[in-house]
């Protein structure tokens, strides 16, 4: 059965325990579905806009209640919904760069955060990693010290993820706030990993800004995520326009620059709304999931030669490991080489792990029951027992 | 009944017929609300991403076929999907613009073009429209003229609504192009309202870019939309990053700058695919849509003191009229004012006007069957009769 003549229908999560990296806790709630099917006409949230016609101060549905939700659930002063956490990084990147100008991000940093200072036409620095890969607040400091001298003015900007998409280890943001604010840098604080899964206080942090991702982590639709900000930078960030039309003498209201009008219609901001419930409570059994987490990981480490490249004790259900030693070596003279591998999970019902990668290699187990953790971390162990490798 | 304890279950397209302005042409198949049911999970589309790690280049599902397809569709060499039609015009003037460059629009360009020209620091000079509201390519020769000398040079970017949001006249987007070239300055189309209700043909037209919205005009989830760009300047705006990691030597492959990497995933790019196939048969009925479009207008034409805003008759199924000289003169002395006007249409069945306008409003009578379109014609002469205005 083919949607639309050839377009499969997908049933990833309805046949099977997907540990895929990124998908884990995006993947959407109940709640969210149902509002896909009410709200999947793009401009369903239109339907009682009335003036001053932005987004965010729509009542029905309660989409300005939301808003200031969103700002509590982060501690902040201010939230709007953008397409995905990149918008975020570019919205805040073109409202505090001029061209030429410095941003320093993580030698860990997603790509999205080089991608939006590069279309600000500013120049991306990186803070190095200490030995155990994590960014600390004094190597910041050292960082914006030498892009200082380098540029002959500091950095308009600290990007800095509190989780990293490649080991998702924790790096130290707090500290890292602290070392910006001495040199009166803003901070923004990428939460795609964070934000939806566990509680995030941008206050205490003492970041500037906190941005989300709908679609990584609070079980939203994609594009979507979350920018948050303290009153400071607000004027900056989520300035309204100062066009006006030389010919008309038009001008276009409360329009937020940055946020380009509107961001989110429909069954994006229909979903988020839909999931929150469920991530304001979930962000508390963050615990148990890093528990969940650590249950997998210690099987996989119990396969001899399995290591893990994240830190550990894991502080994440994100993991990156390398099975060189273990998985890798049947694959180097099995007939399906590393793909042998994703036969035996698939054929065990668990997908997700990038096909054929026997290697380094990253899995994510946020979402599992007690039940399914224990089932994934003996499948491991089971397909190890059956090649001799344990 | 509520989604998540506080959202309404929208019923407006099950539940009346919908005139709404900017909704008509957007509401999904029913193809695309299966793709939504299948690819809700915003990294869906994610399963099957291989080297070189690119939405556009995802062939399960057909994900490249169909930006080939769209490419093709529109007449030009490279498309892209973007988080709506603001997004494309963002891209083009990030990609062009310097700081303090003059960018031109229409004085009737919708706000978006003048956000996406500020958030890029252009500066953006309005085409005055002729006695008929049309802008023609003669006032767009002058206008460059004009701004080449205001500014000590040439505008680097024309951008022209083909069909505008105010009236839905038709703007002289042959002509413009023309002008535009002989002046060596690239124009892009706004085919909001075009791109998936009409036919669009960027080389006949002579276009550089050509941009339209997945949510307004081809049925598609919001955010959703096309930027399509010829050879000439897919360098430029499509231009793959050049961002070097300082202290890890890190390269980011083949993601475009201006596009930040991938940007549609999950449902919304899912819902336009499977909404493509209608679009593509849905373009040639467009004569006939334009045919219902003037009965109804004609319909309240006949109404004493009614007026046709928009230019008549109709090429379009949006049209702005103005009933201060009859339904208005009811809403001074009712009770419910201008609401009595909303409440009589929406005990016909019919919802989407302004509720509460009785003066200038706007409606889009796209994808009306001729019953639904002669009913819809009639209970506007039913209501005029009701009130004794005929």
């Amino acid at each position: 059965m083919k949607i639309a003549t050839n377009i499969p229908v997908r049933e990833v999560e309805e046949s099977y325990i997907n540990i895929q990296p990124i998908q884990a806790a995006g993947r959407l709630t109940a709640e969210a579905m149902k509002a896909l099917i009410a709200y999947g006409d793009g401009y369903s949230t239109c339907d009682q806009c009335r003036k001053p016609f932005r987004l965010d101060k729509i009542t029905k549905p309660p989409i300005a209640e939301f808003h200031d939700a969103l700002a509590k659930f982060v501690n902040m002063d201010h939230a709007r919904v953008t397409p995905g956490a990149r918008r975020a990084f570019q919205a805040v990147s073109l409202a505090l760069a001029e061209k030429g100008d410095p941003i320093i991000v993580s030698a860990l940093a997603h790509y999205t955060e080089f991608l939006a200072a590069e279309s600000a036409k500013a120049i991306v620095r990186e803070v190095p990693l200490n030995d155990q890969n994590v960014v600390t607040g004094d190597a910041l400091a050292q960082k914006i010290e030498g892009v200082t001298k380098e540029f002959g003015k500091p950095p308009v900007l600290v990007m800095l993820d509190h989780i990293d998409y490649s080991f998702a280890n924790e790096h130290d943001i707090k500290g890292a706030a602290k070392a910006a604010h001495q040199y009166d840098i803003p901070i923004l604080y990428n939460g795609a990993y964070t934000v939806g899964v566990m509680p995030v206080d941008g206050k205490t942090l003492g970041v500037d800004f906190v941005v989300g991702s709908g679609h990584k982590s609070m079980a939203s639709p994609a594009p979507s995520g979350v920018l948050a900000t303290r009153d400071e930078y607000a004027d900056k960030v989520l300035r309204t326009t100062q066009m006006l039309g030389d010919v008309t003498g038009r001008k276009f209201g409360i329009k937020e620059v940055e946020m380009l009008g509107c961001t989110l219609m429909g069954g994006n901001i229909l979903g988020m709304m839909a999931s929150f419930p469920t991530i304001k409570i979930r962000v508390n059994e963050w615990e148990e999931y890093v528990k969940k987490s650590n249950h997998v990981i210690d099987s996989i480490l119990s396969i001899k030669g399995s290591k893990c490249m994240s830190e550990y004790p894991r502080k994440h259900t994100l993991t990156k490991v390398d099975t060189t030693d273990s998985f890798d070596v049947v694959a180097r003279t099995h007939k399906r080489r590393g793909f042998y591998f994703s036969d035996e999970l698939k054929g065990r019902g668990i997908v997700g792990e990038f096909a054929g990668a026997t290697r380094a290699w990253k899995l994510n187990t946020y979402g599992l029951s007690w039940d399914q953790t224990k089932y994934v971390a003996d499948a491991f162990k089971d397909i190890a027992n059956k090649y001799g490798l344990l």
